[in-house]
């Protein structure tokens, strides 16, 4: 029922992360190839450069194709949805998708840990999961990557990461370990979006 | 036979790409080490990219190293050709180009399929070999991969990779189905550029 | 001895790339993830990269998380420093990084020879190990990569792996050939820094 849980939830992370994608790719005018590509590389992007790390290859989605149906699907029907409404609830984005990067974290951190690799690696590669994916869609788009720059965004995987490790080898069941790192990316993310949270910018006085 | 043909249209691939690889890079003034990275990662950044996410490593270039030998021949030649010229048959550019799409296609399909892959990653890892390199190079010249926003690239791909993999189901023999999928994207290509067509572009009316 | 003197020079060089990332990071106005972000890429991602095609994976700083500790630490510190003093030492940069630079060549080298790939592939590692990182660094910045515009760089890099490849199999030995190679890269590099050489930049008279 756990396996259920986690393989539900990181359907929904896929389809929150595809539906960012078409969006960035709707404004930049992409054709429906470009559409599906962003929407495809924010949704496994992440987990694709986590399994090649880890050498978990061939990576998840080609032992599994779900993933590329849902994406598929997802694609489809946002394209249809914007264009008969012609706009987006964007609220729901930023909570979608903070759900999305709470369940990837955790999924790049357990599947490390259950490889037998480190604390520290696992959470790298809990992060990795929840946030590469968004940087290769950034990159693809021509930007910096936003992660980067702005919002607590990484941070908030990075902290639940850390809490699942830590709940790990502590001994909490893998549930409890789960939840803890779920709440904690979430509340941190969604505290970060609501008071505008930021972590403070380094600025070079002096021009190096 | 087959895979005498193959392997030498594979190579006319690699050739094409490797020209377009330095035609970018000299127009963006890089030096010669560009210039060289340049035609790589167009020649074979896609079939490499295909091997790390299938786990067919070490990749096939580390394995035969002519691919290496072909790039650094035709990125001399080319650089000499350009130095005394002056220009380049343009023209003749967008058919090569052509051509190594639809071959890359249907080598990245049938080593999938050779894996024992579903239908769906085949045609995944065709596109993949088909597009990633001029992806990878458009990246590192700071600009937008133009398959994301322009013209009938990626669908021919696509398009032949599909033709591929259904003639590999239905029991078609490797050489009909390669002929079909290579007569499939190169006649879709070729009319996309021929009569200027492209896929409708997607437009927010609103900004979301 | 020689194994420590590698391990030991590997972590300089990692060092010095991680101080390179975290002052571009700085430059850019990067929050404290984004600089960590181009510290580890710039540190380790030539090394990442460089293992994943040879199928050397899981890759390096998962097996060995000292590097992780050791690009946290040049991190944290490097972050201090410049809050405290406001500026570096630049001058020291460059030099730094051509250490950097001649040590990773070797390594990806040696590394590619004991795999038992050929003499080219080795030379192909070399150089992904050594200029890899600042390649993904400057594409997260949104730069073009250095690289392939400037000075005699990723050159250097290319003649101490054909020295180090050649001294192998003339038959020097291990310490003679790194020797050879590294003494090889740092000349090139640092003639090239001090009398700002560079090569040839490619030009094309018309436009093509």
């Amino acid at each position: 029922m756990l396996h259920n849980f986690i393989y539900f939830a990181d359907m929904l992370g896929v389809i929150a992360c595809a539906i960012s994608g078409v969006l960035v790719a709707a404004r930049l005018r992409m054709d429906p190839f470009g559409i599906i590509v962003l929407a495809t590389v924010t949704g496994i992007g992440g987990g694709t450069i986590r399994d090649m790390m880890m050498s978990a290859t061939p990576v998840f989605w080609i032992l599994d194709n779900t993933y590329l149906y849902v994406i598929l699907c997802t694609t489809v029907l946002s394209v249809i949805w914007l264009h008969h409404i012609h706009r987006f609830p964007v609220f729901l984005l930023p909570l979608l998708d903070a759900f999305g990067l709470a369940i990837f974290t955790i999924i790049g951190a357990q599947k490390a840990l259950s490889f037998g690799f480190t604390g520290p690696v696992a959470i790298g590669m809990g992060c990795i999961t929840g946030v590469a994916g968004g940087m290769v869609r950034d990159l693809l788009s021509g930007q910096i990557p936003f992660v980067l720059q702005k919002e607590i965004y990484a941070t908030a995987s990075i902290l639940g990461a850390t809490l699942f490790v830590i709940g790990h080898f502590i001994g909490l069941t893998p549930i409890l370990s789960m939840l803890l790192a779920i709440c904690g990316t979430l509340t941190l993310r969604l505290s970060a979006i609501y008071w505008h949270l930021s972590l403070p910018v380094f600025i070079l006085d002096r021009e190096t």
